[in-house]
């Protein structure tokens, strides 16, 4: 299993520039992978002084699918700014997914992809999603473990109405399957609640690979 | 000026099949303009039966952009089907809106487009705004029209921290320049209002171009 602090490259975006945009869909990070070992304390009160400066066009663009095809949401948070530190910015995500209604929290979920699924096949799939899909060992299945994958999300979402949320970088197939497994056993509003905590912890890695904070302060 | 009444052709897809699915971010849309005047009132309700029976992701793909850039609305509104008529629909769309707190209404009008901006220029509008946007003769500015649009506009977001949004089918550019100049001079609260307002009566002339109701129900 490669976990999320092994330090496997994704393939995200590298700019030097805040803010650059790219047209269509995809969205310019500020990826501070590549000089992470160089950030000191200081290093990372900059780094969120560069985020606090941004336009609310430029922070969608960085932020806008930190929760999955869910713009909307980096938009509402820069009303928010300034933000003393990432875990604050983070937070600002967690409480506006809070103060959804129940249909909203289902539509969160109902936006992601399903694992191995059509998005994933047709290579419709956002740039992050593909990351951590490919990273979870989730592209390189035998055709019978993506039936099986299939199948088992299928009678998911049959139950449920929303497709199986899990955050895939934590995880790989085998733990995958167990999980979904294991999930669909619970109630309606168990796995809810459940999904909501994966969508946040996509949410905390996608943040951190935009921003990086002191390595002391790093929760995963 | 050309009004939303006049028969414009606009570009959007026509398409047989209701969800069928295409890639990347275009929506596949249920267009019934060229069919309307056949429609009886069992027409519409045949249509709002297809509307009903839609699976999520189809559900998603058909309205996931009646609010700008806003498909979680649709996953969440999905929740609620059936749904006994457009206006019932419609009236979702709505209530969620009203739902959400400030920063998210704020967040609502920042995902959408400056009115002969960037995008615009790009071709990143999507196309329901390049429609619209075409509708309303801002396609065809002058360098001067352009400027000083672009000028208007620059002021009213530096004053509301959104960008000014109107609906575009509805006017033309004089009388968006109009409304501009006017409302510019509104509190943040008025115009966090209109815009809202302006953002309902986008959705539902893009309601009218996927579901086309019997005429006697359109209100325009």
């Amino acid at each position: 299993m490669e976990s999320a602090a092994s330090g496997t490259p994704l393939f995200f975006f590298v700019s030097p520039e805040i803010g650059a945009v790219t047209s269509g869909s995809v969205s310019v990070r500020v990826n501070t992978r590549l000089s992470h070992f160089s950030i000191s304390l200081s290093g990372t009160i900059m780094e969120m002084q560069a985020v606090n400066s941004m336009s609310y066009e430029q922070f969608i663009d960085v932020f806008g699918n930190v929760i999955e095809k869910f713009p909307l949401i980096a938009a509402a948070v820069w009303t928010k700014r300034p933000f003393p530190s990432v875990s604050a910015l983070e937070q600002n995500f967690a409480d506006f997914i809070d103060s959804l209604p129940r249909s909203g929290k289902e539509g969160i979920l109902r936006c992601h992809p399903d694992l191995a699924g059509r998005d994933l096949l047709r290579g419709t799939l956002s740039l992050e999603s593909q990351a951590e899909q490919n990273q979870a060992g989730l592209t390189i299945l035998t055709a019978g473990q993506r039936s099986q994958l299939s199948e088992l999300n299928a009678a998911y979402k049959n139950k449920f109405h929303f497709p199986f949320v899990i955050c895939a970088r934590m995880n790989d197939r085998e733990s995958i399957t167990h999980h979904l497994r294991s999930r669909i056993r619970n109630s309606s509003e168990q796995e809810l609640q459940i999904s909501i905590k994966e969508v946040l912890k996509i949410c905390h890695l996608r943040l951190l690979d935009i921003i990086r904070p002191a390595v002391h302060s790093i929760k995963l």
